[in-house]
């Protein structure tokens, strides 16, 4: 099968775009690679690709383009554009003094054993004078950024106490350490410690003998808990195979129609989206998520991460396990991440698809005689889980079976930890166990929506419910309210109005519903969230200004594809939507995209350490309009004939061997 | 096994009841009930008992009491209190002229076949001079309020056209008329025709001929779909059996310990819950819902319903089915209806309760060396289904193995429609098939919390997230964030702020966690949302005084269930919340209920006819540092060993027989 435009990078164009930047450097250059992954096709040509495809016309030739992102001598970042079809470099362009890149997961792990030979580093641990049977490990921290005038790629290294006696699983993150040196990338060179604040303020004192405390330990081999009994195995069996297929990497599931992409920076793109024949969405993607932290105490002021544009999110992008990460018949995508010679390695089983009951879709009873009729909700989930360093991140896309899609995050895995003296309490963060503090923080969530209703030139209004003004002849009891419409006409952003219900929806001026005479439309539902609370004036919110606004549109452009812009890392401003959303370009029956921000203001609980129960939030986009009317009519009835079901008797039941039923 | 004090009402006992109460009459009163259900035994010796409960002392004596509400003299409405243990009346009392108590279903069916046979009626009938195959059909609608002078229980009756050729589940919902008469009840007088607009204003029109336009059907019968292709079991499967033990009406699953009672007006309450020893809530059950309609024009203003009030949720709960409502292992509970005579019947199925996976509960993966530790969440559903007429509310209460409670809702049903004319649109409402329009609305819910955090004497605070001010030394860079706590002192309602993250929770004081140095709780969460848009004088929120606010504090006081009051048919004002919320009692530190209102403007989609797919919302219970560590620490890890999934290969590698794994 000839590859797809929207098709992963494949090995071999890693390799030869690898192989064509280095080939286009002197040997003496040291290319060292970053990033490698698929640059998107232009969406005019793929207009045209996608039309011709469904049409079973002849293809369009679209060529294969890469981009890769590089150091040349040891520090020079630079960004290429590869033409992997006709095997020539399109562009390479050396990015200004300051511009970091990604950090490849090989050059952090080496960083990361760097330090820990470093004298200063081992001067330091020494005068922990550690018991026995304790170690010290570090997480390496993006640094962020707190100086226009700093233009160096540095990374801070948070210290821990490893305990557990050499068991590699000992969570760390319970035992944290009061020093965190700086060291440059690359050069490796030492550029300072900074010491950590123990008590209410910002003073700090020279390392002293470690004091013991116990460890909130997680895994099951330390945790000293017994397993929880009674648990029963609950299968998911699905005798006739799933109800999906998969060709190539086009999914086809109870009227769903679309392509799935593992990317490197994403985690996954969902491409190219049909409902029941009717065109829905070009592109669905995670764009960004920024987390930053409300300790105001150096060096914690730096903690803000930003987990695609720094690392990527299919980088960390875990190995999926048939059985642990997803139930019932699962189709595996695998994931690509490079070394830093541009060998690519494969990341196996990183997206997982799979189906999932849901409860119920629909039902109504007549009540004059009982005749009931039901249907099931089902769901398609396409899921992918990424580590960075101490958090998990779960995002599922969802479809169901009646045209919705939810766009899911669960966030789990481990508080990133602070030292905190015994006695104190701070305003900022929770104690989550003995002397170890967990700072208040925010994840803020990005994700790009270009959406397809009914073609590509689309609308976005957002209508309040509003009261009608009481009226002696038309509103006399003072109890009528009406919709109100606004149409956003340039790129920008809408405030949020839950009290007046605002609801954001996406429509296509150009076709009209037949029944109730107004344009197409999907919905974008969202609770209101509290958006980045640091200053406006702050680096926080200045690399961040889509974390500052729930949702934004913007006119399409061709490589606008992250919130925050393309280099986030140590990035001293937003240059994605700050520049995009501009108040000038026109939105309105346009090829536009929708940028909507998920946002959690995380206070940790006890319960979160030393490891967080999934924290879910949604965002759903719902067809409004779109039908002419209930779109799943034509589901099955549900029947026990189907789902074979079992009924439970009661303990009383059992004993007495009666049936009620 | 001997009654438990939290036992849903014993057949015997509705029966004893109503024999006490007719027997207290002389037979010329003609007793007419019209609900009789358990009465909730006094907290204070429920504590005694829960507790001796719990340590297998003697059980106090605890009698058994029903309240009846009934009619004497066909138009006198009464309450009783029944002790069924000592066989006597405790109290009658009749009520003032104008209190209506909720329907009875036998008494509505009554009505709408008794008008159906009404010489006015017919005549109307007659004037639409209906073509062949066509019927009429009626829908009795609770009357609501716009006069303070109404002392009469009166039925609107909305009537629709029948299609379907004489099929009984035609969708006469698709096919509104345009008269409407009212009844009185009991007296079955008839009391006016309302005429209903059919353009942009109140104008109305004598009775026309019946312009013949298309039926949307939902009815896989009639609704002319071919069944959607492609859709494969997807089996619930416990070999070993569920996880829960049915004991009585006490459900223990996973740690957790709970009463399920099935009641009349509330459809069940949850009562004495505990979760891995340690207490959580004395009962939670929906309390109230209010569904008002925005169409400003008479009769509609009058469109407000009580959904539990007037009728009684558990009245109109569903008989649920295996492999329909709900998929693996099952437990049923029954519940009870009444005859006007006072003879009970069961309603069979009207609790389901069963076992779901929910995806991760939480994962971890050391980058360093690819361990994962995972653990998946398991839920503990009970579930009541009720038809109010059109609509159907699906309540969902979520028991989760890390001490999480998500109380869901899903509405579903046929949405209340009115006729309108063709190439008319109107600004409340959304043209859902031809002639045929659904208002704009509300549903609001009042979940009423009896919390019991680690003991009976709670307070709630809510916690704002707020920046801190820049400092030149405390926080310098702007990015510092804190928490701001309230307490609540009096009974009342707090504000939603969601912008700043106002966060709802119920502490112990009296408890300190031992970590966290703070005092044990549970947080409330749940979105933002408009509350009620009808004018703060009109009727609707008089009446629905809950609805105007997300969350209430009120004290403990036995027989204060119910957010807008015992009787709210036909009701002049709220004599809920709006009288126990008086600013005055105690609520900190205190027994006190929590009143968390849940709403949803209702703007239709085409999609949401001729069945709506369900719309969901939650709200959660979350323990905040309540344990001292994740407390979910205690699950087996996930292993395919006991998950037994299975993988999907794509038709390319079934087409070559090759697996990659």
């Amino acid at each position: 099968m000839s590859i797809h435009p929207f098709d992963a990078v494949k090995d071999y164009e890693v390799r030869l775009a690898a192989k064509l930047v280095k080939d286009s450097y002197p040997a003496s250059a040291n290319v060292h690679f970053c990033q490698i992954d698929r640059f998107d096709p232009p969406k005019e040509d793929m207009k045209k690709y996608i039309i011709a495809e469904r049409e079973g016309l002849p293809l369009p030739r679209i060529s294969r383009v890469l981009y890769c992102y590089y150091y040349t001598n040891t520090t020079e970042f630079n960004k290429a554009l590869v033409n992997v079809t006709a095997g020539h470099v399109i562009t390479k362009v050396q990015q200004p003094k300051g511009v970091v890149g990604p950090f490849l997961p090989d050059d952090v792990i080496e960083m990361e054993e760097y330090i820990m030979k470093h004298p200063i580093v081992l001067q330091e641990i020494e005068k922990l004078k550690l018991p026995k049977g304790y170690q010290v490990r570090n997480d390496p921290w993006i640094y962020a950024t707190d100086d226009p005038n700093e233009k160096r790629n540095l990374i801070q290294f948070y210290m821990y106490v490893l305990a557990g006696n050499g068991h590699s699983e000992s969570n760390h993150y319970s035992l944290p350490l009061k020093f965190s040196p700086v060291f440059e990338q690359f050069t490796k060179k030492f550029v300072r410690m900074d010491y950590l604040p123990g008590g209410f303020d910002h003073t700090t004192v020279p390392t002293q003998p470690w004091q013991q405390v116990p460890c909130a330990e997680y895994h099951p081999d330390l945790n000293g808990e017994s397993e929880r009994p009674g648990i029963k195995p609950l299968l998911i069996q699905q005798p006739d195979g799933p109800s999906f297929t998969v060709r190539g990497n086009k999914i086809s599931w109870q009227g769903w129609e679309f392509r799935v992409s593992p990317t490197a920076r994403e985690g996954f793109a969902c491409y190219d989206g049909w409902f029941k024949g009717r065109q829905v969405f070009y592109r669905i993607s995670l764009s960004e998520m920024t987390v930053p932290y409300g300790d105001p105490r150096a060096p914690y002021h730096r903690k803000q991460a930003f987990d695609l544009g720094d690392v990527g999110f299919g980088m960390g992008g875990n190995k999926l396990a048939l059985g642990c990460d997803c139930l019932g018949h699962i189709k595996y995508f695998d994931g690509m991440g490079i070394h830093g010679n541009g060998e690519p390695y494969i990341i196996p089983n990183t997206v997982c698809m799979h189906e999932q009951d849901d409860g119920l879709l629909y039902k109504h009873v007549n009540y004059r005689n009982d005749n009931a009729v039901v249907a099931r909700r089902r769901i398609f989930i396409v899921q992918t889980i990424a580590t960075v360093a101490n958090y998990e991140y779960i995002i599922n896309l969802k479809f169901a079976n009646d045209g919705l899609i939810d766009i899911e995050a669960r966030a789990t895995g481990i508080l990133s930890t602070m030292p905190i003296d015994q006695d104190v309490k701070v305003p900022w963060g929770t104690i989550v166990a003995p002397n170890c503090m967990a700072a208040y923080h925010q994840h803020i969530l990005s994700f790009r929506i270009d959406p397809a209703v009914d073609g590509h030139k689309n609308s976005v209004v957002y209508d309040d419910a509003v009261k009608l003004p009481k009226h002696p002849v038309d509103n006399p009891y003072g109890i009528g309210f009406v919709t109100d419409r606004h149409f956003v006409e340039k790129a920008g952003h809408i405030e949020q109005a839950p009290f007046k219900n605002r609801t954001y929806k996406i429509l296509n001026e150009n076709v009209i519903n037949p029944i109730a005479k107004t344009p197409v439309g999907y919905k974008v539902q969202m609770p209101a969230r509290q958006m980045l609370l640091a200053d406006r004036d702050s680096f926080n919110a200045r690399r961040a200004k889509f974390a500052t606004e729930q949702i934004w549109v913007t006119k399409y452009r061709d490589g606008e594809l992250y919130a925050a812009g393309e280099f986030t890392q140590q990035s001293q401003k937003d240059t994605g939507l700050a520049v995009w959303a501009n108040g000038v370009d026109n939105v309105r029956n346009d090829d536009i995209v929708v940028w909507a921000t998920m946002g959690f203001t995380h206070i940790p609980r006890v319960e979160d350490f030393p490891v967080m129960p999934v924290e879910i939030h949604n965002i759903q986009l719902v067809p409004a309009n779109f039908w002419d009317k209930n779109p799943a009519l034509d589901l099955p009835q549900a029947t026990n004939a189907f789902n074979k079901s079992v009924l439970v008797q009661s303990e009383e039941e059992k004993s007495c061997c009666k049936s009620r039923i």
